[in-house]
């Protein structure tokens, strides 16, 4: 979901994340700790969104939700697990986009139906929710918040069926776009991925507890072992202890997020079968391959560049070393350093280690370059630090397009791989040499032959899978 | 400084910091914006103390003091700041112990003397402070709150003399122990290392100003470049704009922590010349020459066992991969899973990567064996990854003794290594095999041959620099 | 508005008010800081709920709404006022009852409807509110929160109509009960009240400023004068700067509720033309008239008893005096006293001055006995100060059923009144004697003779003006 | 005690108190629950106090103590209590002054002495501290603070003796000035008054245990009774659950502050025998006696105005009328009217009752003038509502001279009274005459005749019963 207007807030090099992943969703059936096990499973997509955190819970009969304002352990506290009685859950945890950041657009989303109570967590975004929203409108219905997620709960009321499965997918037939859900019912949990498959999410086991999640590394977080990915367009319903396909959308071809391997999801996590770490060494290993450079070194970008370095760092020969030491405690909270103390070297996140650079010719390996004043901090800090040379390379092809699937990319205007040649970005961020890797070779890198057409990349080639609408479009 | 009593808050494998050292320092003469500069010094610092921080400035005349609990970015507000004037400043960071974790007990630590304001920031911990202190109580003095710090005012108060400095070494002349010691006055700075060097204190420039903080990570995050080490004894005055010794403590046997690099700094710091991260890496290699063991991958425990297994990988010609992933969101109010959920799996910190360790050998390569609850629970969760074998490999000797020195380890009763062998220990933490690095071994990595016997090596020998008083045995 | 059930949390002679009457509203039409004098507003009007308050402001073209728990100035911050633009604001304080005291149930009500922007703030209570509701829902309406209220914007959501005054006016012809209503929409307010009149609304006007609040003392705050009440079942239009009535409801009895004169309301205002401090002091002249008897002082219990005491003593020329104290300092977060402290005296609220009362016959003017808990504890107070006789008058008829209308009165099963007699009831209270005003003498003190029949009396008689539906009877 | 400087901060006419009594005090001995005992005792002190509040045990062996900044409501929790365990208790709650309102200024003062630990609660203000204080500066001591209290413990560690009450005794005897003060130590509580008596101090029973409390309303909110006052110049102890009288300092003239009678005490509390309410009552008799006008109606203002209003009222036999109505709500957090909406008649804590005024000649009975800006501004509120003539009648002498022995006062140029002719005074704040009550009136009114010499007047009369030191003098 994505609240009426996306955001940049990174690109100053002292974020934690330069890209918002617009939310991680949890989903527990049939354990007596429900609401403390999806305490974990959320804990472990942190990463995924660090604005909001909430859980509901199913007693059989009745629905209690909790909701908080920023990072899982202050959003919810024991007071607010004791309120969650009940052995079925849903949890949600959401990107922090600036001011639309309230409570009031923290999921799950809570409503009363005539088909009961339910509670929504959605990662991903619709693109027609404008144009299904006006029309409810139109008919006498009452939004609550800005986010696109409410068309759901009022499609299935205007639904003139009193069962809530069929209610859900008569509501999932309106929508278009990017979605992975989670409806919580006193007697059931229902999931749901787009037809394309756009967003992940994965079903799991621990004991006779049923589980689901965005990335698996939850299901292991919750003490789970993976069953199976939910397929694209699929509906599946938790209930009675059983797993059961109760309905399908139309297919569309599989477009599962590139990025997702890249930046996105964790490395201990595996999508579609292939582990996240793997795949960015094996595109380190590519870009190598692909845009080789004669060097003394190679440094990653903590975090999410070590592993493409490690991966360059083998398949080269070139010794891995640790270039850049980064500062484990940066906080929201955190002053940031006024303009003059940053000219005058003041570093918060990222220290470069001198005794490892100093008089060497350094590989610098990161996942992106997004504006570019990142890129050009990290290449004057190994300079200083004594690198003869930096040599940037880039695990992933140029961003040059927005994403309308619930990915918080800069507008093209900012994007500098919109508006510049690779050489002209070398010389922009100050380095010896720039290459990206290629689109096919990230594809390569993230699955066998057979699948490495099923991604989408829309944010490299334009290529949208589902047509954003012009009221998304102009958003942007 | 250390609060009457030690505590050990660690070992659960949940942990972020499994050791507390007690406290880190920074100093800044002649700066603009000395309380901002602080506080991005002590950010580099917090690793050492995350309890309380503090910070003091000068503005030539007279004092503000701001200090508050918890992280520095917690502790310290824009505002805190603002109320900062002057271009002096100290700033001190404080590691966490229960019970006495309190405000009244943060640094710097504020006193109006005789001879004017000073305020104090201290890490290390003197031996015969409660000694001291009596010999004050009985004549009149009441004492604030409870650390071995206060002393130090006292002392100078007593001091029949106007003149500060002189003062301040009379003082000294009276503590034994361990101390790195920064003393902000309205007019000056002085800093001062115990005759040992047991705690480190370096010196730095940045532009006109001067700079002083445990670590040289910090002296980067100031913007600032390293001048040299405070020598062992020496007593060092920042005043008008320059650097002068003025005044020497009778001279000790040097004997720099060796824990330092082991595992309390960061490995971007260099300490008596040496880099932390080569110096792991130095211990990894040395161990695999110590210690070699057949085996398909090395797996190194975040953060602090990576550097070592890096060395031992590349020592040993075994591939080094990412087969633990630590969750980066770990935070103070993060509410610990129940015993069950534990029992049933559920794990917070740590992730195996099942695709990395699946069918393989694993070399384990950690910093320390505490209690062993910790590395019995890594070595179980490798196991549940696949692992066929599991390795275990310290880049340290075994702790056996006490420190009285500021490092916060565990009774001896509760430290595995007092009690057991190693193959007991292997035994108990269930791996195919277990090794130490020898003692030589740690010190010739953190050295070369003319300075390797420099070192405190007490924790793990027993041998220690200066006497410990009775009163602070009876605290172990 | 209620939350959906009614609670009673007082009695127990700590609490501050005994009764709670659901809220108070103003409202500002054309002032240049709109938000600032709603806010004074509603502080004059803060007896009326302690629970929540909040502001919404027009600008002509949207509107901006902030709300919060608590007092007016706990809930409302300079921040929040500054974040309230333009000339119209309407503002809400509401009663605080247990359970759904939450930041949900806080007005005004906001909601974007097809008519466009409207912010909702209500004094009163629906009696048909679950049978609208249900009827909403079943067309596929959506219910945010639990307040009777919440059906006026559903109602107008789907009157098919553009036009906003002419939704409200069919909204309103829907609705059953009683309701002081303020509505503002980007280019007027809309003000109206119930056919019967039960609860207040006055009109006021301050320089060019049209003003609007549920008590005169709110127009005096705001530095107006007051200009004439709405009268029952009309519906007012601020707009342009001008007061215009669009259109009325068909007309009900007169019944203003007649506790508001005994309890509710301020002694500085004025309802239906009679001062109510006047009104109080009338009752208690009457109250000697109808039962007097012979005694040496006349005390009231503070506040609200005051009044009725000083015309009790005026009557019959027994001197009053300052037999009771009240501690000014009674706070939200004060700890009560255990039950061991209070059985040993410990008092907090009320201090009995033993130099006036000892050895004196006293009579002590009340303004009611809800469960006679209190009444005891004050009959005792007095007699262990020295008081050689306690005659309680109360300046009400007894209690003996529930208000469907909007003031919090216990169960009839929790009224002392329901069950005994007045010759029990003073039994169990420990007065020597115990009389209550006749409803009769109540009304003809709240009225001129041609008025006196014109109000709600229904606490005390059981003729209810407007009839509850069973679901609300079930309630109570 | 005073820290450091004393501030104004009322005159505004909004705020609740208008003269700061720095502080109250209360000593329980040998009960059960003696720190919730405390709670209940300073929250009837809160009127004396309102910045901080504290509380502090003795369990026979050791000292807890527990302060917080604001209300007792706010500064003490219920964790709070139950971290004081013991059946000994002093507790403290001072007044608010800007700038050193700080928790390290808050009492009871805590200090381990070589006689042991004690914590000290004193009310009053001694006028030789900064003498002493440098004296022992100079001798080695370091002082925490700012406030004069801090001198005691410090004369006490240097007093040359290991018994506590002697040491007690040796510091009392070096300060001068106004001191009711409460020490704890584990095994008694000793209780002393300034010889002059100046502030008060009674000692009560409650059961078997012991109390003492600045106000008598304290013991009565204790459950206890009344035993005797604590005389001038008297130490007491209470240990083993007896009084006794262990040291008399020199005798000085009586002089209790009269203050205390006219505004500063609770009108519930008996000061030397004279009940404070009948005290202000017979100052209203005097005041009619003294400067008698014709008039329609007397009105006091809320609330410490009341009772001399009601004492003028039925000496005249002119009716007293409820004709300024104050709003109970007002709090620390409340946002003051702009000074446009003040002009345009917003008004926040008082309000004229239109239909008790309008038409009436009136008095308007106050207990002070101090700069006058209150005054005029209630002048003017009356002839708004209607009063035809303002008679301003103040029941005490006007204000000419600082105050040196704890209430803040303003100082001589902001006081009206020091500058200005009883006309010229009449003219500024609008009314139609003015008179104050004589010096000897208010005298005569707090006592009877044997008694009537034995008041501090040096607020009126300039005539101090202690000389201030020039250093105290310069503060003003």
């Amino acid at each position: 979901m994505h609240p009426g207007q996306a955001h940049a807030i990174h690109g100053n090099g002292e974020q934690d994340r330069r890209f918002g992943c617009e939310c991680g969703i949890v989903a527990i059936h049939g354990h007596p700790r429900a609401a403390e096990l999806s305490y974990y499973g959320l804990f472990a997509l942190q990463h995924r969104g660090q604005e909001s955190a909430g859980v509901a819970t199913a007693n059989g009969a009745s629905l209690s939700v909790r909701r908080g304002m920023g990072l899982v352990a202050d959003a919810l506290k024991p007071s607010d697990l004791a309120a969650l009685p009940g052995e079925d859950a849903v949890g949600h945890t959401r990107y922090s986009t600036t001011g639309s950041s309230t409570l009031a657009n923290a999921q799950p989303l809570y409503a009363r139906l005539r088909q009961g109570e339910v509670a929504i967590a959605h990662n991903g975004n619709l693109v027609n929710a404008a144009e299904l929203r006006a029309r409810c409108e139109a008919a006498g219905s009452i939004f609550q918040g800005e986010t696109d997620t409410e068309v759901i709960p009022h499609l299935m009321a205007r639904a003139e069926t009193d069962d809530l499965t069929e209610a859900f997918f008569r509501a999932l037939s309106q929508v278009h776009g990017a979605f992975a859900l989670a409806l919580l019912a006193p007697d059931r949990i229902l999931l749901a991925r787009d037809p394309n498959g756009i967003r992940p999410l994965s079903l799991g086991q621990a004991g006779d507890a049923l589980l689901a999640a965005s990335e698996t590394c939850a299901l292991d977080a919750m003490g789970g072992r993976f069953l199976r990915d939910v397929a694209p367009g699929e509906v599946v319903e938790l209930r009675g202890g059983r797993v059961e396909t109760v309905a399908s959308l139309p297919a569309g071809r599989p477009a599962l997020c590139l990025f997702e391997y890249i930046y996105l999801a964790r490395p201990d996590s595996d999508l579609h079968g292939r582990n996240v770490h793997l795949a960015r060494k094996a595109m380190g290993r590519r870009l190598w391959q692909e845009a080789p450079v004669a060097a003394d070194v190679v440094v990653g970008v903590p975090d999410s560049g070590i592993s493409a370095a490690v991966g360059f760092a083998e398949e080269s020969g070139i010794p891995y070393e640790m270039g850049l030491v980064k500062n484990r405690y940066v906080a929201r909270t955190f002053i940031q350093p006024a303009q003059a103390l940053r000219e005058a070297g003041v570093s918060v996140k990222l220290n470069a280690v001198g005794r490892v650079l100093s008089g060497r010719r350094v590989v610098l390996v990161d996942d992106s370059i997004v504006r570019g004043t990142t890129s050009r901090r990290l290449v004057t800090l190994l300079r200083e630090a004594g690198a003869t040379a930096v040599h940037l390379r880039i695990s992933a092809p140029p961003f040059k397009h927005p994403c309308y699937y619930g990915i918080d990319i800069p507008t093209a205007g900012e994007l500098l791989a919109a508006r510049r040649t690779v050489a002209e970005m070398a010389a922009e961020v100050g380095a010896d040499s720039l290459a990206f890797l290629s689109e096919a070779g990230a594809r390569s890198a993230a699955a066998d032959a057979a699948a490495a057409d099923g991604f989408c990349t829309a944010c490299f080639t334009g290529q949208y899978p589902v047509a954003p609408q012009p009221a998304e479009r102009a958003l942007r």
